[in-house]
């Protein structure tokens, strides 16, 4: 993706992975309103990419991302509170929700890289994530009661108890605690732990190796899996027999068949 | 809640916490048709308290409830049956499924003590509770198939799975088997271990500080919890969006951002 | 059921549980067009059955399926992709998807034994299956990516999140990777694990115990665990008040009462 300049994170492209990084380190890289726009809009401009097949999304210097600013995004909310602006206030919470919405919807696999403070909206954004690698120091807080507000934020209150249950989901949005990486792992947010210095190495491994598989399937999956989030049985399976079917039209359904007749591993190229 | 008063149960104020105490230690706790109706009843008007902001839910001397009594309701449900008089025994399982609807749609949050018996009945309390405090030694027991019943009593087969796991929740209510402490912790069941001698100090704890947290908010988390139980992830976001912008006219909400500035701690007070 | 004779999986009755064995253990016990469609047929057939209560799944020789055949299911669906015949490849789909709604629709419950190798459409098969028993050494794929197919087979996007978390059923549907017995047990996906020489008998154990059990109850329990899936919290306690409320019509609950008011063990019959 030549033409995505974000001003208010950084971005390159390695082979044909993204990745984002957060980058106001001396801050623990919080958000602002400017980056939420450009967030969203990366991973909306990301739907129609041919040289990018997964992103990864991390922090710059030791954390992944502090939420929202305090001083330029809560402060400001707290002055729209005060001056009576509901329409604001519904006009943040919305925009926050579109970039949660632009992740989900986004075919790409997202691999969130997590070290250090992964706080309020940066919790949020590792949730959104397909697949989340953390390191045992890191300190994921869905902290929002702390700062008095609900746990309903971005969706968490729907996503967290899927991903790890509804209990564990219950603490973590009313107490807003610190989960450290042992927890983090051992109740399904992460999907593996690594060392600090090969964190991210390890997302871009990760991140690599379905960039080089079946694009268009994996779309698919993320997308099925996202679709039947409220689906009842047999129409899932009625959904999943039309969808694979389709993927069975694929080209790289077929180079794998005769990559494995053949005892090779298979070249996908996404069609 | 001065204006509870219950015959059947145990019912203290501590603070803000109110405490609710199965008491009747020599048969562990059972419950009867009396005390269900006064659990609801206590539940329902829990909803207008002013003076209590979370709840404690636990037993006396070791255990914290043996479900049914089987002289006081299995004996006369198998009368019901005997006689013929199947709306007396859909009007008991209403009744108590009345108790868990109850319990959902309060908006304090619950913590359940568990130490020692917690079967039938008494699991599907501890599991609609918002929390749970177990001990190594307690045994959970969704025990209904050993009594030839189903495991689909108030709620526990859509619940149970979305707080342990499908499979897990198939084993425990198929089987009926007892699930000791370290089961239920690691499968999520537990928010966390406690010794038995430290259990309802570290249960009144866990209340005091949500008590002491930014009440309204914490009512619409775990109203959203339960809102978003089968929503699709997009109305999920849209909801949460409208629900938090909500809570940015609260006045804890402003409270949380000036002692931020201010570095103290905020004193929320749940408007 | 002596009027179930499979000519492409071994089948027999030991007591009153029923055994299906994959037994092509020289290519690690593949399915094939004609297993699919036996398969469904069992199920289908085992609703009716009488002196069936309990079912066991398991795989000849250290094995327990290794999912669609290469050469007997693979290399036609790419000659169908070939010869444009979308049509035939949506058949296929379909009747995968009917054996998996078979073994949910039956309401005896299921018990998968699995060692060895687990994968594509025998990690479905287990998946489906009501309860799992897995070795240390046994391998779960769901390598559908690995064959240029998505994760959207059988209603796995659906079912395995529910069964183990989002974010692990995300990992394992997009990288197609093994899980190995420890992982699958600490995750949920097994129930619990048992040595290699062992697993058979433990599973049948299981199967007996459940098959001595209130089988009409059972079959409530998983019929509602199936239904609820995507109900909202209060329709399923109203439904699970109608459930139990016919369960105490049973004669098992009546048995069951008197058996413990003798001290004695219950004697289920089944009505």
């Amino acid at each position: 993706m030549s033409d995505i300049w974000p001003h208010h994170f950084a971005w390159r492209v390695e082979g044909r992975v993204g990745v984002v990084t957060f980058d106001r380190p001396e801050r623990k890289n919080p958000l602002t309103f400017e980056s939420y726009r450009e967030l969203t809009d990366t991973f909306v401009a990301l739907r129609e990419a041919r040289d990018v097949r997964a992103v990864v999304l991390t922090g710059a210097e030791g954390n992944f991302c502090s939420g929202g600013d305090v001083h330029e995004i809560i402060g400001p909310l707290v002055a729209m509170k005060r001056a009576g602006d509901d329409a604001g206030l519904l006009a943040f919470t919305r925009m926050t929700g579109d970039l949660v919405k632009a992740m989900r919807a986004c075919p790409l696999p997202i691999v969130a890289a997590v070290d250090g403070a992964c706080a309020g909206a940066g919790a949020i954004l590792a949730m959104a994530s397909d697949l989340r690698i953390g390191t045992a120091r890191s300190r994921v807080a869905f902290l929002f009661a702390r700062v008095g507000l609900s746990g309903a934020d971005m969706g968490a209150c729907a996503m967290l108890p899927r991903m790890i249950g509804f209990g564990r989901a219950t603490d973590l949005l009313l107490t807003g605690r610190d989960m450290k990486g042992d927890e983090a792992q051992q109740c399904g947010f992460y999907n593996r732990l690594a060392a600090p210095e090969s964190l991210l190495d390890d997302a871009l491994a990760l991140a690599r190796s379905l960039a080089d598989g079946p694009a268009a399937a994996h779309a698919v999956t993320k997308r099925c899996l996202h679709e039947e989030w409220d689906m009842d049985i047999e129409s899932a399976i009625d959904h999943e027999a039309r969808e694979q079917a389709a993927c069975m039209r694929h080209e790289d359904f077929e180079r794998a068949y005769h990559a494995f007749v053949e005892k090779r591993a298979p070249d996908f190229r996404g069609d």
